[in-house]
Parts: C-alpha cells; structure tokens; sequence
C-alpha cells in the first residue's frame, strides 16, 4: 500500500534509536537494558498508522524533507507505545495483540528469576517505567528530527497540545466506565479526545506544522481527519465486539467483559427494551462472561439497532471526511494516499 | 536561605502553567479537569532542591537571563512530581509527605462517588495518567523556557539523558529489591542514578548547559554535584530508618518493612554476625514489622557499624564536593549559594 509505504523506514528508525539507547541503560546496568529489549519486542510490526498519518499531512502541506518528517512520524509511535502500555496496567489487560501484555512479561520474569515480592508489583513498576520511557523518547525523537527551529516550535505546540488531550481522555474513559457510563454525547467525547484526535487529527496536524505555518492547510487537516478518527473508532469498538479474535489479537468479548462504555454500549442502553436492559444490566461488565454470554450480548447490540446505526455513523463521517479532502487543494500525491488510509482505517479488518 | 530564594517564584510558575492547561483539561470534560487540581496540591511546598541546583548551575556559569532560567528551573518540579507519583504506585506506598498519596487520592474518589469496579486499579490508572502528564508538562515547559535555540538544544539533551537515567535507577531499585539485594556497589549504583545524577548533577548541569557550551564548566559542576548527591541519597536512607516521621513525613520504619535495599542496608548484611544476619533475614522486608520489630532493626544497623559507615561516607562525599566547589572558578555569588545548598542537602533535617 502506498499510503503506508513508510513502514520499514519507521521500523529502521526505531530500531537505530534503540540501538543507541542499549548502552546508556547498559551503563546504569545490564538488568535495566532489559527495558531496551522489551521495547523494541513491543514496538515491533505495528501498523504506524499515526506515522503515517504524520507523514501524509506533511506532504499533504507541500513538505519535502524525507528524513526529517520519517524522523518526526517515527516518534508518534513511542507516544503510542507508552499510551498502550500504560492502558494495559490500567485496565488490567492481560495480552495485547496475542501476546502477555508489557505488565505480564514482567511478572514472567519476575516468576522465571524466583524473585521475592509482588510480582504484581513487579509487573506495574516495569511497565510503568517502560511506559514512561517510551513517552520520553518519544517528544527526544521529535525533538532530534532535524527540522529546524521555527517548524519544531509549531509542531512541539501541537504535540503538547495532543499529549494533555490523549491523557485527558484517557482520564475521562476510566471515569466513565466507573460511573457506569454516561450518554451517547460523553461517549462522543470520551472517543473524540482519546482516539480520533490523537489518532488522526493531531498526528496529520503535527506533520502540517512541521511544513507551513498555513493556518487554512491546519483546518483542513482536522476537517479531514476529526471525523475520520471518530469514524476510526467507532469501527474499532465494532471490531471489539463483533471482531474476529485472530485479526484483532484479542480474546472475543474482551471489551465487554472490561465494561468499555463506548459509543456503541451506550446506544444499546439507550434503545434497550426492558428485557434487553436487564440483560445488559446483568452481563455487561462481568469479568467471566462465558461465550455464551457474549453471544447474547451480541444479540441485543444487534436487537437494539445499536450497530447498525454505529454501522451508519461510520459511514456518514467517513463520507464527510472524504468530502474535506477532495474539496481541499492539497497535492495530489497525498490526496490519493489520504483517501487509501481513510480506507484502511475505517475498513472492516485493519 | 539565599540558595532557596526562588521557591516563591517556581510556585508562581508552576501555577501559572497549570492555570493555562486547566481550559484545555476542561474542555475534554470537566471530570478530566480533577487531574489539573490534584497536580496543583501535590506540586505545591516541596523543597524546590532540584530546581535551585538548576538555578544555581545556570548561575553558576555566568548566565543572567532570570525569567527563562526560572522557567526551565521549574520544569524540574514536574518531573520529580512523575517520579514521585509513579513510584508511589509502584511501591504501592500509600503516604506521601503525611498525605494520602495520589492514587489514593483517587481511590478515596472512587469510594466518595460509589463508582463501579476496582477502586485500586482506578487508583492506579489516575495516577499513571496524571503521571504522564507532569512528564509531559515537564519538557513542555522546558522548551517554552525562552532559551534561544542552540542553548535549548544543549540543555535538552542533557534533559533527555537524565530521564533515561533516572528510569532506568528506578527500575534497578525495583529489581535489586526483588532479587534480594545484591552488594554495596550495586546498591551504590542505584543511588547514583536513580538519585545523585538526577537529584543534584544533572540539574546543575542543565543549567550550565542552558547558559554555555563550556565542557570545563559541565565537569566541575559534576565533581561538585556527583559526590554531594550521593551524600544527600545517603542521609535519605538515613532519615527513612533513623529520621523522625513529623519531619520525613512517612511512618517511622516504613523504609525497612518496604525492603529498600540501600547501601546502609547492604553494609549491615554484609558485616553482620550470625545471629544479627538471622535478625535481618527474619525482619528487613516484612510488611507488618512492630514497632519493637523496627527498633530491633535500627539495633542491628548500628552494632554492624553500618549507621557509623554511612556517616563517614556521607561527611567524605561532602568534603570532596565541597573540594571540588573551592578549587572551581564560579562566580562568587554562585559559590556561596552552592555551599549552602550542599549543607542543606545533606543535613541531618531537611
């Protein structure tokens, strides 16, 4: 795919700076390049779709510094591996995309070496240092692209600007689940902050700012890739759902076992009948559902309508986010690979 | 105290900034607006130390841009508050300064609101979100410190350098805890990064960077700051055993039923006699430890020599930094502050 033709230069680029991090680690001692080790494991094979994203809305904005914006776009998916990583602790999740979660290798280690202690504990504090690393190197990649002042200035604003959103979101999805959900608008916001602006919209814009200064070309960008991120998540809390298990690395039903109260929930909740609302009452959230269980939650998002009108909002976002872009007046090059990740990220098996 | 004049005008900054990200909290939703409030209580009335050394290295190598070294001082503050927020989780510490610490702060929200779930693992996730966000605040405010380019980029690195470092201290502790201990020198390796460089070397050294690209400056700045922060971590083991709970602000003994293998405790296992190694092997560590228990503890530190052994060390460290600090040529103003600071950082109260 050529929207995505960036992906073993990103990996290169993270390898090579991981590569150089081994010895500062090594120095303070070989047990802590550990770290090095589990990083470059997790950061293995993803689909750089925020490096992507980053790097398409810096050619979308006329850039042509190759190594420069592969450098930038490179350091979205330590910020990402910090936000999975951290999610993983804080939601207890056990794997993440079929394998042990960071937390999880952890423990294994802790158990494997006859450590005393908590190997819960053990597995929290690695995590959560590897966490914060990885959220470290992420703004010292960005920082060390090359670019020069003025365009590192304007894209380290955006960058703060969609790290404080991302955790922000992240704060308002846990506080949320544990009030036991909201109304379909929260859920809105809880996969506008969270998701589609630090999924979508920001890294396009991050990659604009590196480029211009063009506050119209800024706009477009998010008109574009706002209602394309939320059309992004929604698919993505569909595929939680409804997914198949070996496409989206996660047990079937996991989400609902988590309670997520994502926009989909929150419409079935909304549309229950009495019968459906007393099951959804009793079953969603329940940390052992049986298959059998997930089966009839299954039925009642269907019953209820609650995913064909998911399935709809998809499509209307999608439509309108196509619309931004061919209205836009960006290169054609990066027109043609934006409409290919549009695709690609609201398409039924990404 | 001359050295510690700034604290009034770090608050101010600290306030200032959180004032600025409050809106944008607020707008993901006023919920996520709670973390704004919770970094401001836990930001406010710390000693200021590792912003005063930055201060004073800055000032140290001549340089007299007051408003951007203040800033980029004040930065620090949002590290350290990462480190201490984070490490609490971590050693699942539940005071902080005779305060609940964060994540109990939210699992006391927790509680208040009858949320749903764990109220632990909402605990967790909080204050691993609020975290993230003083580490992200931290470089935001570093990089908006007004320095001009070049000398940003020499202190950004050093910054970057100094969180890897203190990372990859802060899981060195956690694995030499967990595998029992390991010698004098490991532990003594621990200090050096998780605590001396980043508590007092690399502040100084931040500081110089941020006024010069003298390399002679960086060194003498480290052969005052490497030995004096050794010395401060030293006297902190010392008060986390000895120290009074109304001044450290953690129950008495709570450093020895948490198991933190410090040089202190290293030196008593490694000259202890049979029946004061039984002592320590049955006692150091166990989390239910009597106070009778902590004063039989406190005993055999003393009979091994060990307390004795970690005065001598601290009074050495702090005579050669202080060799280090005549020998140099700071300015005069510069030195008479550092000399202060060094006292007070490895005085027996502060």
């Amino acid at each position: 795919m050529e929207s995505l033709k960036i992906r073993p230069q990103v990996q290169e680029i993270i390898d090579e700076f991981l590569n150089e991090q081994k010895p500062i680690l090594n120095g303070v001692s070989p047990a802590a390049s550990q770290l090095v080790d589990f990083a470059r494991e997790f950061l293995v094979g993803g689909k750089r779709l925020r490096a992507a994203f980053c790097y398409w809305g810096y050619k979308a904005a006329g850039g042509d510094s190759e190594k420069e914006i592969l450098h930038a776009a490179s350091a979205l998916e330590f910020l990402q591996g910090c936000a999975l990583v951290h999610d993983d602790v804080m939601d207890a999740s056990d794997t993440r995309r079929g394998k042990p979660a960071i937390h999880k290798r952890f423990e294994n280690l802790h158990n494997d070496q006859s450590f005393a202690g908590s190997k819960e504990l053990f597995g929290v504090g690695g995590a959560v240092l590897l966490g914060d690393l990885m959220l470290s190197w992420a703004d010292q990649m960005l920082l060390n692209s090359g670019f020069e002042f003025q365009a590192l200035k304007r894209g380290k604003d955006l960058y703060d600007l969609m790290r404080t959103e991302l955790m922000a979101g992240q704060y308002l999805d846990l506080y949320n689940q544990a009030k036991r959900g909201g109304d379909v608008a929260e859920s809105f916001n809880v996969i506008r902050f969270k998701s589609a602006k630090y999924s979508i919209e920001r890294p396009l814009q991050l990659g604009g700012k590196l480029a211009t200064d063009d506050e119209n070309l800024n706009k477009v960008l998010s008109d574009f890739g706002l209602p394309l991120g939320e059309a992004f998540q929604l698919r993505d809390d569909l595929l939680g759902v409804f997914g198949d298990p070996e496409i989206t690395g996660k047990p079937a039903g996991d989400d609902l076992r988590e309670g997520k109260r994502t926009v989909l929930i929150e419409l079935a909740f909304e549309n229950a009948n009495p019968a459906e609302s007393k099951l959804l009452e009793d079953l969603f959230g329940k940390a052992d559902l049986t298959q059998h269980e997930v089966d009839n939650l299954r039925e009642v998002l269907q019953a209820t309508g609650a995913q064909n009108r998911v399935e709809e909002l998809i499509e209307q976002l999608f439509q309108r986010s196509n619309e931004a872009l061919s209205e836009s007046n960006v290169t054609t090059e990066a027109k043609n690979a934006l409409a290919e990740l549009a695709i690609a990220a609201t398409s039924r098996r990404l």
